[in-house]
Order: structure tokens, then C-alpha cells, then sequence
């Protein structure tokens, strides 16, 4: 990233654009057009609801969480009629509830969904939902934000359906945020076609004829696009397949370490990418997350929306490894005696280490 | 820019956004609210005029080049009334032509401009236009895209009445392209909250409110706030001043040496930023861009939008200084030469070095 930057219209940063672009494909399992845009992933879900939908294209989308909420948001910022699937934090909708609500809701043309929940780390099951989506309702295109799904968690953009999947660079890619990745099925692009809201910067059409090329519609996060091409060059070169075990190892360790010493998960189908947990009764989560701060220097997420200041998230994905996961465990068992639990030292990072002994469960598919 | 990332959560982060913001206000001359964006300088002219303007709100664009042609390509796409003042490129448009654009329209509610024209070099005489403005029709606002002038060129936010300042991260700060940077004036944020068209991603009352904060509504491009707190901390221990004065010699020097080398500029009131010359007759501009890369490894810019294949353009912003002027000029010789003209050497390069043996001229301002 401290390279002398490329200029964004020649030749050697064209090269890497393409690149970049063929690593996404593998990672999101799909040979749609994918496109690169300069933003966070908010500015991606923003484009997918701005690019696909209208006034007058009802939308559905599943809210269990803050970014749930978020697709609601988003709809209602440009006047577009969204119904919501609200489930309580940490539950997931299944593919039955999404087709008895579209059943219900028949001018329904995009269902709207988070791949992996972040702010309860829940995953949805989309390989049941795609497939539902395809046989019952053909002509619903089905909108994933991934963000935090995409390379922790298996996805299979072409093979379930998924018309928009959407992904950011700072999660399963490791790098700083800034950018923001699409891939939009052909239905999806018929479907731009033929809508004629409002864009500039988010004009997905522009984008991917220029994309397409080896080029950028607007300028480019340079610095960004070429770390994300040597992020993809490494996810690759592992395998995917071994990035995403190492990942679920790391989450089913957290997830048995954390039972084991007293909190409880906060998901009822959890997600690789982050577990989420609320602390024994006694003890409050803002002291845990500040104590581990202080005698170890190790910063864990609290909640956010509604869970703000109620639980604690540790997250699995890009840099961090098994060790990582024993290490803060040890931290936290440690911080949970100091803090008045009865806690048996060892108990928590025990259940994990035996986890890591045994062979690995399958993931959550 | 590749230190560990802090979280945009904490503390660390929160005072580098405000470190960065209290820098920026410095390089724009201004007390206003300033935000920055993560997005290309595109994005924050979207995002100026869809907070500012409606299609009720009819708006008067200066189209003089590439980026004065995208204020009318943005407000048409949303839907905003907007006439030109349309130039030939490499014009400018005077305080008295906008004044009578404006007398003739008087539902006209803002003004937007640029600074410098980058795909011709041109400068707009902003202390003239905004006192005018400020006499004359004390309810338009001024919305400059000073992406390319703001520390190249004279720039006065708060003195001059400007009311939104655009700037982004690749031109002056000399740092990767993907942060771009609006000041709002109070007038500016009033409008901005009695107007309701859609925004989501860029909405600037939301950004405006956590920035102050030291927050931002969205994650932001963490490694490029970084990297842009330290390109400020550089500029202004240097002091702004003195980076504009070299940039100006630069320009003077440039200037200087491609008419002795009997070049024609683009511009009529050439800015600072960057120079745009047309060829010699005899010989193509493409040739001339070919032999300077394939001769000497130096990349110069071509022309944009009606100008594409005619002009060259040397920029003198950012990580460049006099070696870098001499050395580009000199090769523009021996170039010259080898395509066929009859330069006699040293006649160009000469005439910028007596530039910098003289006192120099005053800035443009």
C-alpha cells in the first residue's frame, strides 16, 4: 500500500484490476460480473437497493439485527416500500417463514438479507432460502449482504441463486475498509437496465461495462485495490476451502470455550465469522471488554443496536489464528475470577483446547 | 498505511479524525463544519448537490471542461434543474457573465463551479465570483469542487463566502486516491435540513454530527485518514504558503517552457494545478505522451472529454518539485526533436530556468 501509486487509467494498475476482479469471482464461487466500488459496505448495500429497486418494486427484507435494520433504513431513505421479517436478536428466518411472507406479498420483487448477521453473529441459511427462492418465486432477485460471510463461511453465489452478493475489504480480505465488491447476476443486470431511479456514483451499469475493461467508472482506491489483489493472491494461494475450515475451527473453540465458562451465545444458529455472547448475570459486559483491555491489552467488541452494552463479540476472521483464540480465552477467564466469578481456571480454555484435539465438526452450511 | 489498523471505534482513531479535520479546516481557510467521505472527489459532488439541491431547487453549473460538464451529468440524473454557463475549454467564466446568468434566472439557488478546471488547467476567479455572489444574490449558494486547487491555489472558504468546498485525498495531499472532504457552511447545513431528497450513504447532517464528534456515520478508509493526518501534519509544519508558492513556480516554469517550445496552452487563465498545452502543428500529442514513456519511463497525462488525443497535461501537485519540471521539460526536447521538429535544445528548459533565476511572480489568485 506504500508503493508509488499506479495511475488509475494505464496499463499496470488495469492488470490488477482484472485480477483483483477473477480472485473475488473464485472467493464468491460465481462467474457474474463483479464490480469494485470506493466506499464501505454500506455504499454497496445503498447501490443494490438504489440500482435494483423503486417506488414502485415492493421489497422484503430480514431484520434480526443492526444491519438488518439497515436494509429498512436504506429502503426508506429513497422511498422504497420494504416489509420486514423482524426476528428477535440472535434468531435467524428460515426459508419457510420468507415463503409463507412473500406468499403473502405477491408484488414482492427482492428479498433483502444479511448473510451473517454481524451485530449477533447469526448465519442464514441461504442454500435453503436461494433454493426456496428459485422454485417458489422465480422473479424475486435475492440480495445478500456478505460482508462478513464471504470468505468464513461457504457461499455459492451461482450454484444457490444468489442474484447480489455483496462483500467489503476489511472482513475475510483483511485489509483497511474502504472498498466495497458487487456481484450481480445476469437477472440483476436486466433488472438495472430497466430501472430508472436516480445514481451517479453508485451507477452499477457504468461500473461494470468499465469494470469489464480493466478500468474504473470514477477513480479508484488505488492503494486499496492493489492490497486487496495481494489479499486475494494469499486467500488463493491457502485455499479457500482451508481459510474457511480454520476459520469455523476458530468459532466452534470460541463457542465451547465461552459456554464452558458460564456466558451464553446470543445466536441461536451462529456464524463463523463472529461469536457473540452475553456474560453470567453478575457481571457486566462493559467490565469484561474493559478489564481485558487493561491487563492485557486485548480490545473486544461490545454490541451494537440493541445489544449495545449487553454482550461481547469476538470476531474470526482475516488475521487471526487459533493461538488468538486460546490467548483471549485465557484472558477472559482470567478477568471473569478478578471480576467475582467462581469461574475453575482452565475450565473455558480447556473445553476449547479438547475442540481443537478432536476432528473438526462440519461447518454450518 | 500499513500499520495495524486501529478499531474506527476507539479512542486512537477518534484523534486522528479530529487531528485530521482541525488540519483540514487549516488548508481550506475556514471556521465551517468539515466532513470527510469515503468516496472518490465524485462522490462528495454528489453528495453536495443531492443534501443541497432538489427539483425544486434549480441550480447554475459553469461547464467549462470534463468536471464542469459532471455537475450537469449529476443533477440531471437526479432529476435537479441546472443551467449552464457553457465555455469553450480552456476559458473561464467571469463574475459579471454569472452575475447576468443569474439576474435572468432568478429562482437560481446555488452555484456550482470549479475551482481549477482540471481537464484544461483553468482557474476560476473564486474572490471575485463569491464577493459577487455575496453582493448580489446573497441566496445562492456557492459550491465549489476544488479537488485539484485546494492547496495549489489561492483558497479562501470563509473570506470569500464559499459555501461547500470540495476536496479529495489524491491531489494535493499527495496520498491514494479514496477520501474526499467537504466544508458546509451554516447556510449550507441549514438548507441541507430543510431539504428532503433521498441520501443514505451520503448524508451529511449524519456525517456532520458524528465528525464532530470524532466519529464517522459510516466506516470510514481507516488507512487512508491515517495517512491523510500525516500528509497535513507535513503540509503545514511546512506551511501552506510555501507549498503553494512552489507549486505556482512549477507552473510558471512549466508554462515558461513549453511555449518556448512552442507549445500553446489550453488555458486562458492557466491555474496552478496543472498545465494543458496543445502540440506544435506537425506533431500528435498521442506521439509525444508515447516517446516520453518509451525514452524516458515519464508518464504524462493526456486530455479528457473533448480534448481526449489533442493536449498534454503536466500536473505539479503532490510529490513532485523543480527537478521533477526541468527533468520532464528536458525530455520534452529531446522528444520534440526525434518526432521531427526543428526545437533547437535548450531553448525550452532554458526559459524555465531563468523563471526560477527571477524573483517570482505573483500567484494567480
Amino acid at each position: 500500500m506504500i508503493r508509488p501509486m499506479p495511475h488509475h487509467r494505464k496499463p499496470e494498475f488495469r492488470a490488477i484490476l482484472l485480477e483483483a476482479r477473477e480472485g473475488l469471482k473464485k472467493v464468491f464461487k460465481t462467474n457474474n460480473d463483479i464490480v469494485i466500488l470506493t466506499a464501505s459496505g454500506t455504499g454497496a448495500m445503498e447501490a443494490a437497493v438504489g440500482n435494483l429497486l423503486s417506488p414502485e418494486t415492493p421489497a422484503l427484507a430480514v431484520s434480526a439485527g443492526k444491519f438488518g435494520e439497515r436494509w429498512l433504513e436504506i429502503c426508506s431513505a429513497f422511498r422504497i416500500p420494504c416489509r420486514a421479517i423482524t426476528k428477535n436478536y440472535g434468531e435467524a428466518a428460515s426459508a419457510e417463514e420468507i415463503r409463507q411472507t412473500i406468499e403473502q406479498s405477491p408484488d414482492t420483487r427482492a428479498l433483502l438479507i444479511q448473510g451473517c448477521e454481524t451485530s449477533t453473529g447469526t448465519a442464514h441459511d441461504l442454500e435453503a432460502i436461494g433454493e426456496m427462492i428459485r422454485i417458489s418465486f422465480p422473479e424475486v432477485l435475492i440480495v445478500v449482504d456478505a460482508i462478513t460471510c464471504v470468505g468464513s463461511q461457504p457461499l455459492e453465489t451461482d450454484a444457490w441463486g444468489l442474484d447480489v452478493v455483496i462483500g467489503g475489504s476489511q472482513k475475510a480480505f483483511a485489509i483497511p475498509p474502504g472498498l466495497a465488491f458487487l456481484s450481480l447476476s445476469e437477472r440483476a443486470i436486466t433488472t438495472i437496465k430497466s430501472n430508472s431511479t436516480p445514481r451517479y456514483y453508485f451507477d452499477l451499469l457504468k461500473e461494470v461495462e468499465a469494470q469489464r475493461g480493466g478500468q474504473t467508472a470514477l477513480t479508484p482506491a488505488v492503494s486499496l485495490v492493489i492490497a486487496l489483489n495481494e489479499a486475494l493472491r494469499e486467500i488463493l494461494n491457502q485455499g479457500l476451502d482451508r481459510v474457511m475450515d480454520e476459520v469455523e475451527l476458530m468459532a466452534q473453540c470460541t463457542r465451547e470455550g465461552v459456554l464452558a465458562m458460564g456466558f451464553s451465545l446470543v445466536s441461536s444458529v451462529p456464524a463463523p465469522a463472529v461469536t457473540a455472547f452475553y456474560p453470567p448475570s453478575s457481571i457486566s459486559a462493559a467490565a469484561i471488554i474493559q478489564k481485558l483491555q487493561e491487563r492485557f491489552g486485548i480490545i473486544v467488541a461490545g454490541g451494537q443496536g440493541d445489544l449495545k452494552g449487553k454482550i461481547l463479540r469476538i470476531g474470526h476472521l482475516g488475521y487471526f489464528d487459533l493461538i488468538d483464540v486460546l490467548s483471549v480465552l485465557s484472558a477472559l477467564e482470567i478477568c471473569l475470577l478478578e471480576l467475582g466469578s467462581k469461574i475453575e481456571l482452565g475450565s473455558g480454555i480447556g473445553a476449547a483446547m479438547r475442540r481443537i484435539a478432536r476432528p473438526p465438526k462440519p461447518a454450518v452450511s
